[in-house]
This record gives C-alpha cells, sequence and structure tokens, in this order.
C-alpha cells in the first residue's frame, strides 16, 4: 500500500491522457484480459489447487493461476508498453516513467476460484496519481467483459456488447446491497454494514468483484465492503464511474488507494448509504 | 407440499423406469430447459421487473419471466408427455396417469435473478413418489446445464461436456460450505447451521441453486440450507446422486419433498455434518 502511494505520487502524469495514448491504453488493457483468459481458466474447476495462505489472520489463498496470470500480463506490457509503471498483486511493483500504472490483480476473489462460482474476476486498470482513468472486469469462465473509462462502459458478453448504465436513484428501502461476506471489517465496521443492509430492501453476499460488475450494469445500487487493496478497487472505481455510478471510501473520500469501499449506483444513494456509514465513523 | 405428497404417493409407478422410458424423459427433460432459456433470458437484467411478494414475512419476488419460463415447459410436456404429471412452483399440480411427476423451478433463486446475478437455475426434475430420477440445473445466462440420472452426470457449457464427479472424502476443516443467507431458518437452525460453518475451512453464501451445481462438479463438500421446498431441491438431488453425493434432510432422512437439506460429496463428509447438526436437533 504505502509503496505503492510513493509510487504514484511520483509520478508525472497526473492528470490528462491524451487521445493516442487513451486508444493505446484502452487497446492495451483488452490484450492483458486476453492473456489472462486462458490462464486462469486452465486452472479453474480442476482439483488440486495449490492455495497458500498469504498471511495466518486472514484465508486469502493464491492459486498457481494467480501468479502465472500475472505473469501473461506482465509480459504484454513488456512489450507494448514497457515503459509504464505496474503494480501487481502478487509481484508487486515494477516502476515507470510515463506517469501512468497499470494496477493488476489477476484473480480477485480467489476464494470464489477455489469454490468453482463464476465471481471472480480479472483486474485491469491503468491509472495516474489521481486514479484509475480505464479499468476492466473479466470473467473469463462466462466469457465477459466490463470496461469503462474514456467516455466509455460497455460489457461484451452472453448478450453481445451492451452499454453499462447504473441504476436511477430509487429509495433505500427499495435498493439491493451486495458484499462478499456477512463478516466485514472489524465490529465498528460490521456494525455500520449492518446498519445500512437492515435498510435496504435486499442484502445479498458472495458477489466477489463480480458485484461491482453488476453496480455498473445497473443490476444493483450498491456494493459495500472494507480492507480493499488499490489493486481490488482501482479497476471497479473505473467501470464504475464510467457507467454514471459513484465509489468512495465510507467517509466520502477518494478510495483509489484502497480502503472500505462504498460504490454506488448514484449520487443520491451515495448520500443515503453514507450518511448511516458516518454515523459510525 | 401436501398437495404434492398426496399426489407422489397415489403414483402407479414408485420404482423402476424402463430403459426407453429413460431416454425419453432424459430427451424431454432437455427439450424443457431449451424451452425455459430464452424465455428467462429475455427478462434477465432488463430494467422493471415484475417482482411480487408471495408471502409478507419473506421476500420472494416473482417475476414475469418466472411464470412464462413454466408456461413455456408446461406447453412443451403437453405435447411431448402428456400423461405425466407436473408440479410447478407457480403453477400448482397438474394430475397425471404414468405414475411420473415432472417437478419445476422456472427460476429457482429469483432474488439472484432480480441483482443481476448468474446464481439462478432452471430446476427441472422427474421421478416417481421415491424421488427424482433425472434432473437439470440449467443456467441460461452462462450457458451451462448440469444434469444428471440414470447412471449419467454431465455439464455442458464453456468448457464443453464434462463428467460430474463430487469432491473425495477430506477433513471437515478442509471442506468449502455453501449456502445462499447468513440468515438461515429459525434461530436454533442458524445455530446448527453456524455451528458447521464454524468447523469447515470456508464458509461462502449467494449460490442460489448453483451452489448445488458445484457440488455436483466437485467443487464444494456441503451445502446447507433450510426451508426448501420439493421444486427447489428434487433437480438438486437428481444431479448430485447422480455425480456420487448425497442429499437428506438435517437428521438423514429423505428430502425429496423439502425441508432442511443437507447435501454433501460423499457419505464421510455427510456423515460429519450430520453429527453436527443433530445435535442441535
Amino acid at each position: 500500500m504505502l509503496g505503492y502511494r510513493n509510487a504514484a505520487q511520483s509520478a508525472r502524469v497526473t492528470g490528462k491522457v491524451d487521445q493516442a495514448t487513451q486508444a493505446d491504453l484502452i487497446r492495451v488493457a483488452h490484450l492483458l484480459a486476453d492473456a489472462a483468459r486462458p490462464v486462469t481458466l486452465a486452472h479453474f474447476r480442476t482439483s488440486g489447487l495449490v492455495a497458500d495462505t498469504k498471511a495466518a489472520a486472514h484465508f486469502d489463498p493464491v492459486t498457481i493461476a494467480d501468479r502465472a496470470a500475472e505473469q501473461a500480463m506482465r509480459a504484454v506490457l513488456a512489450q507494448e508498453r514497457p515503459d509504464d509503471g505496474i503494480f501487481g498483486e502478487e509481484f508487486g511493483q515494477t516502476p515507470g516513467s510515463t506517469g501512468l500504472t497499470w494496477v493488476l490483480d489477476p484473480i480477485d476473489g480467489t476464494r470464489g476460484y477455489i469454490s468453482g462460482t463464476p465471481t471472480w474476476g480479472v483486474l485491469i486498470a491503468v491509472g495516474t496519481a489521481d486514479g484509475p482513468v480505464y479499468g476492466i472486469i473479466d470473467q473469463p469462465y462466462i466469457g465477459e467483459r466490463f470496461a469503462g473509462g474514456f467516455g466509455q462502459a460497455d460489457v461484451t458478453g452472453p448478450m453481445g456488447t451492451v452499454p453499462l448504465a447504473t441504476l436511477a436513484p430509487r429509495a433505500l428501502d427499495q435498493a439491493i446491497l451486495l458484499s462478499t461476506f456477512p463478516e466485514i471489517g472489524s465490529p465498528a465496521q460490521m456494525a455500520a454494514f449492518q446498519d445500512v443492509a437492515r435498510q435496504v430492501r435486499l442484502t445479498r453476499y458472495g458477489m466477489d468483484c463480480y458485484g461491482y460488475a453488476l453496480l455498473a450494469a445497473g443490476q444493483v445500487d450498491l456494493v459495500i465492503e472494507a480492507g480493499l487493496n488499490a489493486y481490488d478497487v482501482q479497476a471497479p472505481i473505473a467501470v464504475i464511474k464510467a457507467a454514471g455510478g459513484i465509489v468512495t471510501d465510507w467517509s466520502g473520500a477518494p478510495v483509489h488507494q484502497g480502503g472500505q469501499v462504498l460504490a454506488a449506483a448514484n449520487p443520491d444513494i451515495h448520500a443515503a448509504a453514507l450518511d448511516i456509514l458516518r454515523k459510525h465513523g
């Protein structure tokens, strides 16, 4: 986290990306997703997956596929955009000189992955110190790719290519809330989350990063999670913003460096959820 | 429930199904799944789904698609097997004269459906008073069909057609447990479930009927739920049994008429979970 922050703050480019570069970033982002797909799928739903435990406190399995997919994406970047920085979940930071950094989570939702659920995803974002400018959430098993940034947002999958647009405002008691686990963060964080969950129409768990894709696709109103890393959240931020939504932390501040995430379909529902979360802050 | 039980008990065929009939049941089961797919997909991830609430206590939305899909399946049965009985979630019972009854849940997991998650399914089972003899769990969005019975069990989907086989025994503290909601049944039922959840390696929520498909596919060890109906559980029973697993209620008794469901990959893990659940019985 700290390493990433330092790298981002030293970036030369902090705001605008010219149009030729935009097109190239989009092209390369899709190349990365294409490269990760066969690697992640080769190990999906096989038996005997190696699942390390990174931290004793948290169950955080890392599979062979996780590492191989990041290596495949890094190979593409070495070829296509060798001067950009890279921050990957598995292999950390590679400094760049363009001010642009690729933020990669080769398999977000490894617990879903080892359970066979098609809720994990390959997360790809590229951005500056100010945050991501383009992102992809790719679900290889379904063959579904949510992409957003530079004024575009669409999903390509079983139903062809469809524009992404978040839900219009509706009352909190009509809203659908997603989160990955019922056990969210610290006891205080869990109490805050539960306070929102009690006031919505429906709370569902277990969607991993696919929940953010569903928010961008106008299927749900809110995704609330705690303890995310930069590589967990940057692609969702880019896709959701491009689809019309808002992603902040639980105090309303930028969250592209990770933390407690409040992703919302529109400013109204964001404000309604933020009001509740802040009472516990 | 009672109606279904009576119909099943009055069935003429209670055991064996001859080979020609087996082939025809398989053929028609797939025709039903084919008929339901476009109907369920036509309404999936669209806005403005009509979601009734059947019971005030439970949030149980029924969509237009749910009804239309059952009608489409009933039309196929009227054509192909007019003398079999039907028990459908939406339109109840239609008596038959062959002793065989089709048990249909056109959209199992309507909460998942209205949230856009690809965890709902079309559940199709055919059976006698003794329970289902063949079943299909179809996930139309992924284009994935889990089928089992008459000595066959396979899934056809993004990776082609692959045999289904449940997991070999492993210790409870290595097992993966799925359930749809963290809030399971009564407080006593929830305590029993939580007692199992505490002892496994990983508990995940939100998979709806797709959880049973993952158990059949050898991805998880246990699915534990309460309050299921016959039409929720008969297709999973058929598919899981055919893949080598076991499905009973929380006392170890048959559960094809619904109730508290314990689905397990093998006799060992079934016994381990049953031991815990019975302590709360």
